[in-house]
């Protein structure tokens, strides 16, 4: 049969047709309706077809948010290469380390402010790649050559929905970072998904405020904003008085943003007055307060969720069902989950294990690293998170932290968070942290690391007691460690910190993928 | 990569599993969670397996509505088969010859209201099946055999996406009705494009109303339904009182039903007085006027849109952006639409052709019509609906009658709407309807039909010029026929009946396919 599976570049080809008078992209003093973007798609595609760019090459964004990065990424889509986003905020060292690893044919790189960082990790860098210059005005920059370039469609060969198309570089699970590969299909489904939680429809305005090298600000929700046929603002770096005035002047629903600046927003708008309730809420709805209307869709009702880039962002989200006891949220409708022992057996209900999940917002795996892909995919499709959860009678997935924290004692595998929940129970612990200790005869033991409430007192053995009165006992600390306050980094306690601290290692899980792949 | 694809089965195991208390599926006594669902889905697919059915084998269902067409759908999916819900209503020649065309393995009946007709199509057909009575209490019925089987899942092969599933005969285009094979992928992208307008979330509660041998009861709203975790009630036949008061008890979200049920349910209600504020009006919202609370969805806001079974319904929707001109509304997010010449070239924007839709929602062929298939898909996947249309400025499609009924004049096609419009414009016409008359020296000419409003007068040679002076002069009628009214059939105008009686005949497209693939 001759079924054509639809790809991104054809949402874009196809809003040209269906909205083509709406404003698909808005930057500074540029703005484009969905067939003058079309018709630089094109150019660019051609762009990079006159560089050699086919099927399966790869193109390098270095640079930080603009409109361009947009149109890139659709004439990426086709042509059939990928493109990755680098994090533009990374040491030259970093930026030269995913540049080699990536092998890209075109690299787009920006002077402004980061002109530096990146001509030294060009420098370092041994790959062999044609640089543009987006932020040029020079006849051989990226504007010139693009403004030169046909605006008809190259004659590209196929492409398909499962071709990767965006590559996203995540933490070092293993030695080194890894770029992860999303398909048109897995960014689509993801797109479409949101767009029914959030509420995204053709009306949409988003503000592109989010890093480009994170999935967040894709889902949430610059591609559902595409796939429905609105408008992408992007705006340079995150300023809170033009990302204000653009909520008032552009009419946006949605931008990427984080609390400090939301604050930021609703305290310059004291004296401003802006009208800026086209503004929807969504999972901030608590932080803006009464600053905007009630948002009724079911991502201000219901918002959080759990993934990672691997499965296209939130796969399970909060907004599927009622309100369940899981912190994860249920798996969105065209996602599975299991959990899985460290033998990849399917664990009964109620039991913890290792989050897998499969379905149409699964990645295509790392880029250039088989091995890894090989261990973490299970046979039918299943990969592995390597983060810990359980599922709940109600259907939900408790996320329980990394399966890299999993501590072996004897034959048994304990969930630090599970323990910490048991202690923190208990009315004189302010917060609790749970390491493993090397033992020679059992693998590890189980520490806690405890903060007590300002003037309350309890003894190691009534906090052990009161976690075997509530959990089963093999998963009571042997040991406890009384601190004034546990160690932080970005709000989170520092694990790291208080294994070196005191004594903690041996983890199962932090070697476990290693021994498997190596 | 081992890149997993989500089928429809995949989606009811899931279900199971985020949704274990929801209730799936009621009829009559009948009612099953995801959970109990799920076991009697495996039941059934270990009968299915059990009579010998695999991949690309096909299940007849020539039954009325009932909760067992769902779990036999789903067990369809499990298997890798094919399933077809037959028309009840048909003659028991129409039957025998579908019966012979599906050539399944295994049909299952049922004896109530249908059996004779059932009985006699067995008699004329020549296929060899397994007959399994569904409403049979005999040890070798339907209910015993699943009672019996396992309610552990079959070990099946590999089921992909793209696999065949839901097969539904449609009209004669060429000389026999032809089964259009809906492909998993088909049906969940549907599901999930419907759900996006109809608001339908895990909350949903559809009464299957509709006909199941019908695209439209599966688009509104069975599927999203499923596809969400909602509950599917199956009403064997309709009854406005049986259906009033499941809306009240069930606190039904949404039902199939036309006009006619609507009324009387309204008026039922009005001594019942029962609560059906549950209800979302949708599509009906006018008919339904104050009896219902305001439906906020945009299927309540913008209605309807351009389909046909062979584009999994819907494939266009008035929801998708701003109201425009066409009625057809706007592809949906994984539709695309070009506009054909009679030589299959893309026309410009603003020009009538033949709507061409390719994409997700575009089915697999109508099954065992290897040549029909090979003329109706053109190259890169588009499926030509034979239905006319043209593209409106704002990115709207208008829907201007079918291909069969397009008249050729001289070298120009001529599409009857568009004639009828401008005919109906004038201030004496009640009705109009055009028909092409076969002419030697110019292939066809044009005729008009019309029915002047009571007291009006004009004469035909006032119409023409009438005419000549709103579209291109080619397309004016040669000759006017007055009428005091129009036939009509199913409330549509009778062009049948208007060609027998005023000589209409010749048209090319009634012929153009037969002439392709002969």
């Amino acid at each position: 049969m001759s079924i054509h599976h639809i790809t991104l570049s054809d949402v874009s080809s196809e809003n040209a047709r269906r909205y083509p008078d709406t404003v698909a992209v808005i930057d500074d003093e540029v703005r484009l309706t969905w067939t003058q973007f079309e018709r630089r798609v094109n150019q660019v595609a051609n762009v990079l077809t006159d560089h050699g760019v086919g099927r399966g090459d790869r193109i390098l964004w270095l640079a930080q948010s603009s409109h361009r990065f947009l149109e890139l990424f659709v004439a990426t889509a086709r042509v059939g290469a990928m493109i990755c986003p680098a994090n533009w905020r990374q040491s030259a060292q970093e930026m030269a380390f995913v540049i080699d690893d990536f092998d890209p044919r075109v690299v787009v790189w920006q002077a402004e402010e980061i002109g530096d960082a990146v001509g030294a990790a060009r420098d370092l860098a041994g790959a062999d790649a044609v640089w543009l210059q987006h932020d040029s005005t020079d006849a051989d920059g990226y504007e010139a050559l693009v403004t030169a370039a046909s605006d008809t469609a190259p004659t590209a060969g196929e492409v398909s929905a499962d071709d990767p198309l965006l590559v996203i570089y995540t933490a070092a699970i293993i030695d080194r970072p890894g770029g992860s590969m999303l398909s048109h299909r897995n960014l689509l489904t993801m797109a479409a998904t949101t767009a029914r939680i959030t509420g995204t429809d053709h009306a949409a305005v988003f503000v592109n405020s989010g890093p480009l090298f994170h999935i967040g600000n894709f889902q949430f929700e610059s591609l559902s904003t595409f796939l429905m046929g609105g408008t992408n603002i992007y705006v340079r770096r995150v300023e809170a008085a033009e990302i204000l005035q653009l909520i008032a002047d552009e009419k946006v629903t949605a931008a990427f943003l984080m609390p400090p600046t939301i604050f930021e927003i609703k305290e310059l708008n004291k004296t401003k007055g802006l009208d800026i309730s086209s503004l929807r809420a969504g999972a901030f709805t608590p932080v803006w307060g009464d600053a905007l209307p009630a948002d009724p869709n079911l991502w201000a009702r219901q918002s959080g969720g759990f993934g990672q880039t691997e499965v296209t962002g939130l796969a399970l989200l909060r907004g599927f069902g009622e309100p369940g006891l899981g912190n994860g949220g249920r798996p969105s409708p065209f996602t599975q989950v299991k959990i899985v022992d460290t033998d990849r057996n399917e664990v009964p209900d109620g039991e913890i294990g290792e989050i897998a999940v499969r379905g149409e917002t699964v990645h295509l795996g790392y880029w250039n690293r088989p091995e890894v892909n090989a261990d973490r995919f299970l046979p039918g499709g299943w990969w592995r998170t390597t983060d810990a959860g359980r599922r709940e009678a109600d259907g939900t997935i408790s996320f329980l932290g990394t399966m890299t924290r999993m501590i072996k004692s004897a034959a048994e595998n304990i969930y630090p968070p599970e323990v910490e929940g048991a202690l923190a129970s208990h009315p004189a612990v302010a917060k609790a942290a749970i390491i493993g200790v090397p033992d020679a005869a059992f693998t590890q033991s189980v520490k806690a690391v405890v903060a007590l409430n300002e003037g309350a007192s309890a003894t190691a053995e009534e906090l052990i007691e009161h976690v075997r009165s509530q959990i089963a006992s093999y998963k009571k600390p042997k040991s406890v460690e009384f601190v004034v306050e546990l160690p932080t980094v970005n709000g989170q306690t520092d694990y790291d910190a208080l294994d070196a601290q005191f004594g903690g290692g041996g983890y199962p899980g932090k070697t476990d993928i290693t021994q498997t792949t190596g």
